[in-house]
């Protein structure tokens, strides 16, 4: 029900306006017990941090997360986990400009017209700052599912698509260039073209691809939770993101079911996966596999046309900090949705037999 | 939480087996006041009904809806409202070749690995017999958004798309061909498609394209009820769907920013609209439009290697009845279940200012 | 959220009005692989039913349950289950001088101020006969938790208390009698005084003691969900219900704390039981035992003053059925809703550590 | 579901250990547009806090909210409301002798043997300073409904019950006394009497009477969502609460139906009201009015037996801070309480009709 709170058993809850005083949550129903490992908290923020690289928003935060309850002596006690970052590089006069005028394919006039008073710095509660909370509760969420490997990486910038076939390819180099790719030299491609946009003071849409391997059978239940309607809902919530498929997807809509059936092994494994590991809705324990399109970020170095709170049209300059391609930064937020809709899951399936 | 239940306000809960006694759910939520009209809703069954045309399967069933509770008079008294449907047509001798094994691609192993005890009779509850209540539920939920108008239609069968922008396009004739496609001319050309198909005991996938007018401003909501993250999770709810995306969509990662921003007119509407009628999560006012990509069934009226209970690989016969093309009769569905995210939405937005 | 539905993990939502066509419910997040007793149902629906004895509502109705989904072959397959009880007996006709009068201390004047619209035929969804799908859905949580004894009983008729010190006080007498009270001269009496009041036209309160043994320990969770406050709410959604107290209760209130506090025995067992088998809102597996009160019903034998929709005052005459004291039959409901509660926090139980 | 959530659309999710960095919380679902009065928190937090009197707890805390998020320029903007209430007087070493024994009738025993990992000192999770979150929200909540008023005020201490009828009792003498009942001779005597169980190192246990006018009619719904059982459910999850009945409550349950009847006024309200104000769920629009019971706090400053967790009874000293009887500072938790559920069902109401 609650705007802001996602999850079943392990129920994450949000608050935080990007230029109030600090953002934060509360994760509840993480089972007790389990040893906090924090630098590997700290490594997803780090991941999801602005400012990493020159193709990615210049603005700094020191994204500090402090845990307030329910981890004592580094391990968790089942009480819900209070926990906020402070928000330490609030320029709110960036914003004034944008007091009075609603800019254009974002937030500004729905939360208006819905709420009738608006917190206009920065985007208030529709800023992707808001996620950092997210990668917080999701670097915990992978540490309930330890064995499961949750990977996403870009697959797509503007209309250049990656060749997941290509020589290559290589999951493992995805941390070792700016774009998060899985491809040395397609990334490198990718740097120069989003550089461009920059440059143009546009910005450009894109895809990430996420491959979860060794996720436990039987998660996700028949119906309405259906897991990839939740992997659905839980992708869809991220800024930005217009679309969303699995398994085959889109493109398995184009084929016939001769092809596309995935047979068996004797050991209940299939010959090919365009089920992406997930059947009526539960999961079978092939990887999982699915696709988040994002589309161009709002925001622009570029003067639009826009309209004020008077109902007059005028000049939207380009100012502030500026994000070419939100595509390198939301992989490891694409990573922190997935891991609690994966971890949720799977307490809920402790209760599925008598 | 619970997985059999939908909404928050608005909330379905449904239950029943393709081959037991009854489908049926609870609509709880329903506010008091609303006059019934029947005739839609059996009208909208009537769309959904297999057996219709000669490219759908041919079971039939009466799909006689009867309301047990929360309607007086003809006018909901803000009680649950409680419904069956009775399974007229249950064949459960046909099935009875599936009892040991696991079809490809269908939910039967993964049931079986969760639950340990399943129904195998038509696939039990993972049937898309079960979107019979959906449907109900739906019709009620459009009623109580009497000025909205939520119009599916297919726009794609297997690798042939339809062009909108074809001078035949017309939303008005989506009812006058098989295969509900706002083209007479295209539909002729994919029912001779989907019947060649059928021919060779195959199946095809497609998609749905949705259209909503009139929706009120101010629908959905931050964060994690974005309006669209609720129409994603309910449509990726329906039986084979693999994706789902909403204005500009996939297509939409592949632009820049100053392409897809949709520019304000003076009256707060915009000159395009990529942005499909939602921004921030919250309904403008615009149209809103989405795509629903639907898997070819898994049942094929050919022959195939599968496995069985035992573990050994066998024949896996190609009886039973056969839907060729599942689109077609997927329409009704596919409204019915944004019907009840927008009359939830609706209801939900009640509560947002002082 | 949803006002008819009950629980988290195991969740009863129900419908129906007592002179509708049929009352139900489903019952979503049973656990796969329970063998159903269907006869240990039936028993408990026969407990409830009315026209049991001379001390209660002479209303028939057969009270048969039809389970239309969810088992098989027996046993649970993890489905929702629906279920529906036919409503035989209604004599419609018996409302009629109801349609536009409000009786004192009943549902219809709120009903009417809320919803506008009132189903006026027998208290319509206010019904106490709504708590037939209660006992269905309780004997099988009762299944759930097959370890553990929940009995309930009478300890007080009107201004008349039961000596639980007594030594004709025992429980396997309370089904011998018709109070359902676990002594048989008290019951003897109660009945004499029950008949008394019966033939005045008038009704009386009364108060049910249940108690819980072999609870498993660990059940119920710190702050909103505690244990007690779960069954509280449970209790307090039975018609007629004015309190509920725990442990020591009402009179716990007026003790010290060194009399009050359980001390242990070596074993985590205690020496007293004040606690009523519930610390911090968590079973600590002592017995749990509590007290609902009960109002007298409202509908008389009498002539009372009434108003109607119009704003009159008129005569309201007595006539019906006639349920001159509800608690024998309110046993097998406390139970149920006992049942409900723990078998929900003994699944959700199954979620807390890592 | 989740344990550490209370309501509906006013959403209350809560964190913090007593002795943690912070209490605090998340308020989702507040309307926008409500200009807060902050002066009025404060004063709740006052009323709230330890060691205002020689009755109470000598504990000294600041208890200085902070708002995180979710108010700009004063006013809510329908975003969740974020805040933390630093603990600054966190005497740890205070509770070390408590690490390894289990206090009689406290959730240690219960907490550890639920979760295995216990924060031990002064309670954890399971520490009455929870409540000032409650306060923080109820104020809140307050607002939303500016014409009620909600009243609560101590009625029993141990075995002395306030005479309600007596000349001296005055609802607005209720903060002219550290006991907070609304009658100042009684209120002496108590004093009296509470510092003499002080003196002795011992606890005592209350009543407190809540008293709700100008309440809206229409609040709360049938079946599982009665206004009396969520008012119910809240009051249990008070710490130290043993019981709960509103209106004539158990004394009701000694009456006969023919003087409990509420008979009609022709406007619609009633000549007695032992319905306290529900009816059938529902609020009349009378005055609702309730009792909660509080047991003598564990903690005494007395040496009781113990069992430690290698299985040993051994002494526990009685030291630390003292409360001897908490009825006086549970008075505005009360309020808070009822606060939350009325606003709730207030916002929920505004959906009931079409």
């Amino acid at each position: 029900m609650a705007a802001n709170s996602f999850g079943n058993i392990l129920k994450l809850t949000t608050f935080g306006e990007s230029h109030g005083a600090a953002m934060g949550g509360i994760l509840d129903g993480c089972p007790s017990g389990l040893a906090i490992d924090f630098e590997a908290i700290d490594r997803d923020l780090a991941r999801r941090k602005p400012g990493q690289s020159a193709i990615v928003t210049q603005r700094k935060e020191a994204d500090k997360v402090s845990f307030l309850s329910g981890i004592f002596e580094g391990v968790t006690t089942g009480s819900s986990i209070g926990f906020v970052i402070e928000n330490s590089n609030q320029k709110s006069k960036d914003y004034t400009h944008l007091k009075d005028i609603y800019r254009p394919s974002h937030a500004d006039y729905t939360y208006d017209q819905k709420y009738g008073h608006r917190d206009h710095r920065g985007g208030g509660r529709s800023s992707a700052r808001e996620t950092v909370s997210w990668v917080v509760a999701g670097a915990i969420a992978k540490q309930i599912l330890p064995d499961t490997s949750i990977k996403a990486f870009v697959s797509a910038v503007g209309p250049h698509e990656l060749d997941q076939s290509a020589p290559s390819f290589d999951l493992s180099v995805i941390e070792q260039n700016d774009l998060r790719a899985p491809d040395q030299l397609w990334a490198k491609e990718m740097e120069s073209y989003i550089k461009s946009i920059r440059k143009q003071g546009d910005s450009v849409g894109g895809v990430i691809t996420c491959r979860v391997n060794q996720v436990p059978l039987g998660l996700g239940a028949p119906i309405f939770e259906k897991l990839h309607a939740q992997l659905g809902h839980a992708m869809l919530t991220i800024n930005a993101v217009k679309g969303f498929d699995y398994g085959s997807g889109f493109d398995g809509a184009k084929m016939c079911g001769s092809a596309h059936n995935d047979l068996f092994e004797k050991d209940g494994s299939t010959k090919t996966n365009f089920s992406g590991g997930i059947q009526g809705g539960i999961s079978n324990g092939a990887p999982i596999y699915f696709r988040v399109a994002f589309k161009p970020v709002a925001t622009l170095m570029q003067e639009q046309t826009s309209l004020n709170k008077e109902g007059e049209l005028s000049i939207l300059e380009g100012k502030g900090r500026h994000d070419p391609c939100v595509v390198p930064r939301a992989v490891p937020i694409v990573e922190a949705m997935a891991a609690l809709v994966l971890a949720d899951a799977y307490l809920m399936n402790r209760t599925t037999k008598i």
